[in-house]
């Protein structure tokens, strides 16, 4: 618990209300509970019952939210003088706000809804001036500052440092960590490393993520950089050559060079784009991400894949440059559209089935809490997901190997996406979401890897379970001919479709050709609804 | 030396021919040197004197031509018989090139010059067989092949391994070799490392220098790859996102993926741009340089930096992308016009005077026959150069530290550079070439190092004599006042100009600075001729 104190006008309720928004916390003005109790003002109370009353009501009020436990609480200018409340602050971090005699007069001015100040004013600042300095753990100065700027010097000092899961991706040289936790972005500027020799942080972001993009970037000012929000717009098209040149641009113009920091606020569009763009600015400089989407959290921002599309190709041009850190703060994703949870809990189910069973036993055992977007679920299984992405990553950062494995669901997937986007028949009305493809592509992998003798029938219908209960599709009719026709034209094609499969849950081995009819026999099972 | 030996019509003097060319030595044809000796067409020496008046003349021609050391010998059909000529070729390599008594006659046909196809040619083929089998070390077929690839083979098959120094760029996961030596280009197949999966090689160049991406095309073309030249148009404006956008089409039109190569034969333009986009194609490719020019060879073909401009600046956009290998290949250095030579040679003084006191010492001695172009003067200061960079390099590659010491009279030079571009009146009516420009850089950081007291008159008057011996300009009238103009428009400037300054020969020190009054008597020595 964070306690104010300080005379009038220091700012306790003003400067407790930023503090707790930037905690993330409860608030409480004892002033305020005391009247709404009272159903009075206090200067009435003072008036009617004299100041005897008001502290016995006073005395009451903070014993009961200082049982409260956690959260800010400013305490009348007045409440120290009574021992018991001084005794009950042994637990609470007493913070004063310190105010000079002069300025407090200037700040309460024509304020007339202070009792005390009709006496002696002087006199009172110097007797609680001394009490507050017993009482207090840590001392704030707020004259000549504002209230954001003095409710962010008292965060600094008070706060327990933010709980984030630091999550390393061993990559030598390019060592990071990736931040996983709740009310990350506002204190991003206290999680990230180091930037020597940075003077300026360029965010870029969507025009939908201005407010979180701002966020990060009031937080990095706090660092002494020169911040910047600039947007590019949502959806795939940005992801270009022209765009990239734009912030190229916008670089240049803000003076940015290779020390200086570029940051993305967004999903995997934007990581793409301002991870390409950063590898590339002055042959590279430190990139931060800040995935805003659970397909982000999980997949997108993490392991250095940069790229952007030409006429020719998705992803044709790009780089492999890992960045300085990610920080997959959980609590944006309470503001997302339903179905992007859903789509995102596909890729968290592919690190089940490849990498993690007991992954797989909470998304069972929870689907319906980690819908509802349970914060310390939804914090568990991206902690889950993107430690399984960085060990693969560090163990093959350029895909000559086992990054394949994370490719599990992808190349029945990423066909059926196409599918869904170019025949109005097939396999729904609308076009599937990348994350319903990949479901399906899973679905289809499984039937296939039990064809094949992989796998056995349970483990074919923990898939089917799994991703339906998540809200997830399990079953489609694909037509071969149709599927294949893609495949031939995938850049990777050489004659043969190479498919990542199932062993066993948890045991991919990818490179899995399977004869036509074998196929035909897997899809006729995805059939069955 | 290489002697081909086989019946008539087998293509000795053609295959020879071209074999020459490939290996870049002299070639000889018995039967040309015996008519041109005798004056006559052989058929008349026949018909005039007999064949053993033949056999005479030619005992005395194959034995001058088997003295003559190297090269290729193509020997008469007939020359075999003789049993001292036979004891001669006991040192050579002697290639039978096999044809077919049918394929001969073929080729003959109506050819009335060979005096001996009269008799009967098949006892004479039959004869000859067995002389040419035993006394042959290679046997290649000739029948339904061309001369051209008859001559391939046999080179393949014949020649020492090209002599090439292979100079390690130490970097790990990045580790490749330079390749530094004449007659590389014609033999660049045999000395690149294997490149697993490849199937296509685009080789990148100027319009001005196809005939040299031709070479390197075929010789690709000969480990089975699809190769294919593109052109970018001379000049630094084809280091631009646009070209690398076109180049990113050229690849995807030919279905390049990232096991692929790709080639830049040209100077530092090319291989920057090139570098670039296969730093960035696929998120990285292979790719060779193949420099053609000294300053590239020395300079921007090694190290892996890779750029283009956009309207804000030079090499703005980037990545460090170390090559598969570099081959410097010192034989196009004599294509080259004289200043370009004299242009490169300011970037080997720089590695001589920060590294290589020896190297100076070479220069020092050998100016006139380094400007004539002694080839293998010119392969030993590349090595050296390239032996030195490497070096660096591999210790810094991200030039965070040492690898500063490459920019040795740069500070000066760029912003000399500039103003000869931009000021008609300063320092020369002509624009400098980039390398002039260093080599008065060189000397103003010589005379700032004197003025430090880090260097003595003696280091100084090294530099002018050295650089002057090479054709470089060694005093100009500079204006402190245009430097700092252009100094601090650098995207590097912080409100201070930071030298790299010798401590001695041999000694950089970077980060020096410099007050101005030292650095005006600087320019005052830098004045006087």
């Amino acid at each position: 618990m964070i306690v104010l104190v300080g005379f009038m006008g220091a700012g306790k309720s003003t400067v407790g209300r930023l503090l707790s928004e930037r905690l993330g916390c409860a608030f409480a003005d004892t002033d305020e509970r005391i009247e709404g109790r009272a159903g009075a003002p206090i200067k009435d109370i003072f008036s009617r019952a004299g100041e005897e009353a008001f502290r016995a009501l006073e005395r009451d009020v903070v014993a009961e939210e200082l049982m409260g436990g956690s959260g800010v609480v400013a305490l009348g200018g007045g409440a120290l003088g009574d021992a018991a409340t001084r005794a009950a602050l042994a637990e609470a971090v007493v913070v004063h706000l310190e105010v000079s005699f002069e300025e407090a007069m200037r700040r309460l001015g024509s304020d007339d809804s202070r009792p005390l100040l009709a006496a002696d004013p002087g006199e009172l600042y110097e007797a609680r001036r001394s009490v507050y300095a017993s009482a207090a753990d840590v001392v704030v100065a707020t004259d000549d500052r504002g209230p954001e700027e003095v409710a962010a010097e008292v965060a600094r000092r008070v706060r327990p440092p933010p709980h984030a899961r630091r999550i390393p991706v061993p990559i030598p040289g390019r060592n990071h960590d990736v931040l996983v936790g709740r009310r990350l972005i506002p204190n991003i500027d206290e999680l990230l490393p180091p930037f020597e020799g940075a003077e300026n942080a360029v965010v870029v972001t969507h025009p939908s993520l201005t407010a979180i993009a701002g966020e990060v970037a009031t937080a990095m000012a706090r660092r002494g950089l020169t911040t910047q929000v600039t947007e590019v717009p949502d959806g795939e098209g940005s992801k270009s050559l022209a765009q990239a040149e734009q912030l190229y641009d916008v670089l240049a113009q803000a003076g940015a060079h290779r020390r200086d920091l570029l940051m993305s606020v967004g999903g995997g569009v934007l990581s793409d784009l301002v991870g390409f763009v950063a590898a590339t600015y002055h042959r590279g400089m430190p990139v931060v991400h800040v995935p805003t989407t659970l397909l982000a959290q999980v997949d997108a921002a993490i392991g250095g894949k940069t790229g952007v599309n030409t006429r020719h190709g998705k992803n044709l041009v790009g780089a492999i440059h890992q960045p300085a850190a990610v920080v997959c703060d959980v609590d944006v994703l309470q503001g997302l559209p339903q179905e992007e949870i859903v789509s995102g809990l596909a890729e968290v189910c592919k690190y089940g089935f490849i990498a993690a069973p007991d992954l797989l036993e909470l998304l069972d055992k929870r689907a319906p809490d980690i819908l509802s977007r349970d914060p310390e679920l939804l914090e568990e299984i991206v902690a889950a997901c993107v430690g399984i992405k960085a060990a693969v990553v560090a163990r093959d950062e350029r895909e000559s190997g086992e990054r394949a494995h994370l490719n599990y669901g992808h190349t029945f997937g990423h066909a059926i996406e196409h599918l869904s986007q170019t025949k109005s028949q097939v396999p729904t009305a609308e076009p599937l979401r990348h994350g319903e493809a990949i479901a399906l592509g899973m679905v289809c992998a499984a039937c296939l890897a039990s064809e094949l003798g992989l796998l056995d029938d349970d483990e074919v219908a923990l898939h089917r379970r799994l991703l339906g209960s998540l809200g997830l599709p399990v079953s489609a009719e694909l037509s071969i001919d149709e599927l294949e026709e893609i495949w031939r034209h995938d850049k990777k094609y050489d004659g043969e479709v190479r498919f990542v499969l199932l062993e066993g849950l948890g045991r991919p081995r990818s490179g899995v050709v399977a004869p036509r009819p074998v196929l035909e026999r897997a899809l006729e099972r995805v059939a069955i609804a």
